[in-house]
């Protein structure tokens, strides 16, 4: 078995979910639009339904993220499976057992999926190719490679605003460099055939090959924002601040930040997205992460229905498989 | 919408449950007439009922209380909801997260009920203000203001024992200055109609204010005991113990320990409450604690029953609003 | 009531699982046929079965042990049990409250079983004496005396392999004194009637009683392994390997680990067992832990067949003492 991208089978079909490489917008758009369909679960009085009824999803976090843990968490209980939280920052390497030791024991312990955060890129492809072929790994972030729910949850979030993703400007804003979530937006918006999207940011924060990911540098926000449909921000870590590559956060506002005045660059109903938790002040101005135009919490309640959609097709893939 | 009460609807019916401030006899005897009918449920064999079946209970606790989370845990799930246990103790501001932004995402992940702990006075009132009107927010504790469910399951195992709260003489011993518990026991009893609340202490620890609160100031245990029918002691914190307000632990128990001689003073048939955890040979006598009289576990097991009673209550008036 | 083994009731039934003591070759018969019928449930698309379904188990971790806690979460989970995890290693004794004291509101709060696990040698059995009639205690592993789980999954993985203990030989390595699972194996084995158990190892870690445990003392490796059908390797502490009753754990490996040539000594169809995780190149040569003799991570599968078996085998029978 030499195939091309370890997240798929031989017809194509989704079998992991580590980042967006090799997937068609075919069944991109398959995801987004299960997810239609089960985010009404979210709005019922009874907000579950049986699709994973006794499988079991272990979440294991190399990196803490309460976060991005609950909403996987969240979405799993949705779909009835039985959840376990693996704390592997603390309690992994105590007895000195190693990455692959654990994962033998958990995949002995039968489980059906793990969703893996982790500190170091490529650690979900690692553990996709390591895995018993019985297990479904979801990437939940790792390191600065992929966070490819979030760019699900962006997109899907996107298109319920914008269908029409040809005739789409979006203007990533801030840190690209050391972002996974960025690199998922440029993936996916890429594959939906997005029309432009437009990076800005500090020269130091925005990558050599930003064409190559299918971005376009622009120094200067307020040009950036002329003509924008979608402004995403994107956290900037503290730490960084400190850095050579950064000047201070009063600074990166003055001249990154989105105001209300360089909002009203954008085309009127352009929508402003961040993945949270934002830093008001120097990402974005308070006003604006609040105001009519943000859809930022809307991105949140979006992230357990993708999440529901991916846990779903996977193990619905495999069953498939399985059969034929 | 200027209601006086924003725990109650128009039509006085609770909402959230933050403290005791304008329940009236009716109601709080409406949660102990539900807690009744649900006390049976922790006795069978299967003790679950589905009453929030598919609704989301997240827990969110500023401060570390192993006990009471697991208390609410355990009701949660004996009403069948799924439950969210979310650590802010650790993880909330790690990111600089602002309470109110942590508020939104969790709505945003929609959230039937937030059961809010947190060191500081007013946070439940605070969170129950800001939430979303679609979350109920269930006050378990917040800094020296109020601890209702304590203070229902306190009525709850008092009525029990003793049904007619007019003959009631209670003696409230200890800390009372820093206790949400002694608020929220003195709030429900006055509201329940206790012919009398004696409150016994050293001065630096009763409030001037105590007559306002339904209670008479009484410096002298063995006085105080006499005729009483039921008598709660109150946890002294021990670090209180080290502050110039209060002597030794063992002057302490000197003065207010609940002994066997001390409690022959009580009428015959007088239980002895405590929230727990009891220090022994501090506020109370190791063989008392265990005596035939202690109630302590009692209120352990009501604990449940009311929990679950202010849960499905709140849920099911906020399904009835907004259907009418 | 003076029985003579507390976790048997009159007529011999189990109503805890503390150890092997007073335990027949038909009761341990009885729970290694009941796992076996378990066993299929984890094989199964929809992994869970309703023997627990309403009933409350609460994991009493005194010590952290990820790996121990998760493999009791999960097959509690697969009997549709609620399952509270409590983490008495932080939080315990953080208000100062007794062992006795948390055991009683656990007790109040309806649990029907706690899973232990605990530093102190013969915590369980304590708990067992002073836990409510109606609440089953299970054996986590407390200190040096027991991990009786352990030992049922080890022999049920032997059993699943060689059938007939009468012919059994079987060769216990490394750190016996301070080690649980050797006294449960030990145990296990002697009462299933295994033809031979030699233990080797270094004698500053071997138990003087060795005889009594029912083994017989081999100081040298190889002798020991002719023969065998059993290879069962232990854990070695890091924390004792700095001790002066070791050496280095290069020395130890070249003694006592378990290699690939060793192996070549013993029958040609021997297992090679170990309890995990593994110290590679101290007990064990890593290609022999992941060899095709190898069957550690069946033990990890069996953990979870054994525990259901041993949960669902004690509440049924308190259900039948209960009723008779």
């Amino acid at each position: 078995m030499s195939l091309p991208h370890p997240q798929l089978d031989r017809d194509g079909r989704l079998q992991h979910f580590l980042d967006m490489d090799g997937l068609s917008r075919e069944t991109l758009t398959e995801i987004l639009d299960t997810a239609e369909t089960l985010a009404p679960v979210g709005e019922r009085r009874v907000r579950t339904v049986p699709l994973l009824r006794g499988r079991t999803v272990a979440n294991l976090f190399f990196e803490n993220s309460t976060r991005t843990r609950t909403a996987f968490e969240l979405a799993a209980k949705r779909l009835s499976a039985d959840v376990l939280n693996i704390d592997l920052v603390s309690s992994s390497t105590a007895k000195g057992e190693s990455l692959l030791d654990t994962l033998r024991v958990l995949e002995a312990l039968q489980a059906d999926m793990f969703v893996v955060r982790h500190p170091q890129s490529g650690a979900a492809r690692f553990i996709a190719r390591h895995a018993a072929p019985s297990v479904a790994v979801i990437n939940g972030g790792d390191g600065q490679h992929a966070h490819p729910t979030q760019g699900l949850l962006d997109v899907f979030t996107i298109r319920r605003h914008k269908p029409d993703f040809t005739q789409l400007v979006v203007v990533l804003i801030g840190d690209i460099v050391h972002s996974r979530v960025a690199r998922s937006d440029l993936a996916a918006l890429s594959i939906l055939g997005a029309a432009e999207i437009r990076v800005v940011g500090p020269r130091t924060l925005v990558p050599a090959d930003v064409t190559a990911l299918g971005g376009r540098f622009m120094p200067n926000l307020d040009e950036a924002l002329v003509g924008a449909d979608v402004i995403m921000g994107l956290r900037l870590q503290r730490e960084r601040m400190q850095g050579a590559a950064v000047p201070s956060s009063g600074e990166f506002f003055r001249h990154y930040g989105l105001t209300r005045e360089r909002l009203s660059l954008a085309k009127p109903d352009a929508i402003v997205m961040h993945p949270g938790p934002t830093n008001r002040g120097v990402e974005i101005a308070g006003d604006v992460a609040d105001g009519p135009q943000s859809v930022i919490l809307e991105q949140v309640t979006a992230g357990l229905a993708v999440r529901m959609a991916v846990m779903s097709m996977v193990l619905g893939n495999r069953a498939a498989s399985n059969a034929a």
